[in-house]
């Protein structure tokens, strides 16, 4: 029960006692004290920690060539949402050690080098963009676009990531170290009731949604509160919450499709004042990818009469977008040979291992969550179904590096 | 033109580069350089600055015989709201130490002490109270609900009081001082149009609209926002919108009536999160405070019902109320004869003046603002119309010392 122990180490780092739960934004005190518990974990457990020009961390059990090729690596990150749940990330970081723990005890002789790796910001809550220390690694996202990106506070990703020992010069695509990667699998607290309802406690991922982010922007004429007449107002929160009832709407008129705005910031932000701009982020997501394009281009199109019809001007910008994922077939087969029982589930959410999945053979393993709440303190997974799912991680790495 | 000079050398404190204008929070860091800046400005003239129980500054000018006993108090505030303008505040209080400067000057022997004071937290954008200080002088903010009140990083007033020199436990209720006060005269630049409509530049203020502040609660259910189905959610931001939208259109039913929701809080506020809860700030204004209270009420019954519809949770509470203020018609009378050519003028924003008013005699002098435009950055008064506002100023401040 290793990988429960890890967890009960860092439950008491970066709690939020406002929101509830979690927030350890990337590079955050808690996230850099989370990075340093897990340094010393590995390194506690004989493995070799690196850091990679993008500031993923790399916990290796080497083979006894020593060679670091056709290598077979787990993983996940240790950055959360605001507020967000224990498991989602921390789960696939503590299983990974767990499992390489239990594989270097059993003693067989790797062919290939294991490592366990925590990949930075695949929340996205710091910088809005949702995996990016993985999309940078693999080619997807331009250093400068990533170095520009600016967090809340305007400090850019170049000056943090110089702040934390990168050399912004160097982060990118990593070509060498994608070529020696046989194959990924991250194991993650399911996100959703898929395996309540199976009664199952483990099971194999076949896709993930395709999803994206969208920033919109509503642009008013800020003035007093108290002295401006209602019909004398060009107010973007106003127009902001027909937008929001239209997003809605044309989520609806999908099945399956879905469209949330969960974040909103009415600028200045004054009680007396009436807002001069309203930024809100749209995430949509959709098994078909054409949908979501087209869901975006109806809410735009409402959006822009909303705004005219109150005086405001909008604007909407992509922040990100990752087609549906389909995981590699021939390890999905392989996985559920391994672990009969195991039922195959698709989710909508995005994981390092979606964006992996395009260049090398990925796979996921979702454990149990038993209210299916995540990105809220309510996420769990039980001890008992964290144990099959380190033991089904075990089983998969096995065999991945036999 | 000493004023003009003034504002001048405050010019750069507390430019807020993110929202435009400037953000100077009461005890700020940008807040707390205004305020040495007005010692050592009123040092400098040769008044004598004293710091009272509740943190406001008092610069006095005094009379021959020595006593402050029927003092007459001009002066304004320092603090903004974020992304305010320059002269909400530091226009009554540049104009109240030229004004100073200029009846010491022409060297009449006062009979009654003058002052210029500086309230603190006028505007309520740090601990949403708004004029926390003069409230407190007079006694109708309680000192255990002041000391109790939380800024946004979880600060409480008791602390944030200490921690910049005064007594938590001394806060309140001043009843001396306020006996010693014969009357206070607020210059302030118009938040509106009426002077550019009545082509002057400098106007009496009539009354201040009755007007008060909600905090309006949603809770509902944080969740992923890629995993779980439109149908199946509880989403406080969807909730919001819909109340946003009711507040308008109550507000819009009746003439003069003002509702406005200028800040707006999803938590956590993550995009790929279905938001749990959602605190909303409501400000709500009418001369009739009957009529204050018959709109919040409708807001609250709608909001109940929305809320429901939703699967949430509504709360309102109360966090000010002011009833609308005449302003000491004898005053006014004088106050006109004195300015031949003076409009009288209601206004919509509360006000120091507004909360004295109903213990001394208490006036206020608006100036010019040619775009109406107030608590933004586009607010602004004329140099010439700055001059005029305070030669009115001297007029009024020699006559009641006399």
């Amino acid at each position: 029960m290793t990988a429960v122990k890890l967890l009960a180490e860092i439950a008491e780092i970066g709690r939020d006692p406002q929101r509830g739960g979690y927030s350890r934004p990337v590079f955050s005190a808690p996230e850099l004290e989370l990075r340093a518990w897990f340094t010393a974990a590995a390194a506690a457990r004989g493995l070799d920690v690196e850091v990679d020009r993008n500031g993923a961390l790399w916990a290796w059990l080497d083979a006894p060539h020593g060679e670091r090729e056709e290598v077979v690596i787990t993983g996940s990150h240790l950055d959360s949402v605001p507020g967000g749940g224990a498991y989602d990330g921390p789960l696939g970081v503590v299983s990974g050690l767990d499992a390489l723990d239990r594989i270097k005890q059993r003693g067989h002789r790797l062919r290939r080098a294991l490592a366990v790796v925590v990949f930075p910001e695949e929340e996205g809550s710091r910088y809005n963009q949702a995996c990016l220390g993985s999309r940078l690694m693999v080619g997807e996202l331009a250093p400068e676009k990533a170095r520009a990106l600016t967090d809340s506070a305007g400090v850019t990703f170049a000056e943090l990531a110089a702040r934390h020992g990168l050399d912004p010069e160097r982060i990118g695509a990593d070509p060498e170290r994608m070529r020696s990667i046989a194959a990924f699998v991250e194991l993650h607290v399911e996100q959703g009731k898929g395996l309540v309802h199976l009664d199952a406690p483990v099971a194999v991922a076949t896709s993930i949604l395709g999803h994206g982010r969208w920033q919109l922007r509503l642009e008013g004429e800020g003035n007093h509160a108290g002295t401006t007449p209602m019909d004398d107002r060009r107010d973007p929160v106003v127009a902001a919450a027909q937008i929001i009832l239209a997003i809605r709407e044309e989520a609806e008129k999908i099945p399956e499709a879905r469209a949330t705005i969960g974040n909103l910031i009415p600028v200045p932000g004054g009680t007396n004042v009436i807002a001069s701009a309203v930024d809100m982020w749209m995430d949509v997501r959709h098994l078909d990818d054409a949908v979501v394009r087209r869901l975006v281009s109806a809410v735009e199109t409402r959006a822009h009469q909303i705004a005219a019809a109150e005086g405001c001007r909008f604007t909407l910008a992509e922040n990100s977008y990752s087609p549906t994922v389909t995981f590699d077939v021939a390890l999905q087969q392989r996985m559920q040979e391994l672990l009969p029982g195991a039922p195959l589930l698709p989710t909508g959410a995005g994981h390092d291992a979606g964006v992996l999945a395009a260049h090398v053979p990925s796979a996921m393993l979702f454990v149990r969550n038993p209210g299916g709440v995540s990105h809220a303190p309510a996420e769990h997974a039980g001890d008992a179904d964290i144990e099959e799912g380190v033991q089904a991680l075990v089983t998969v790495l096995e065999d991945l590096s036999r």
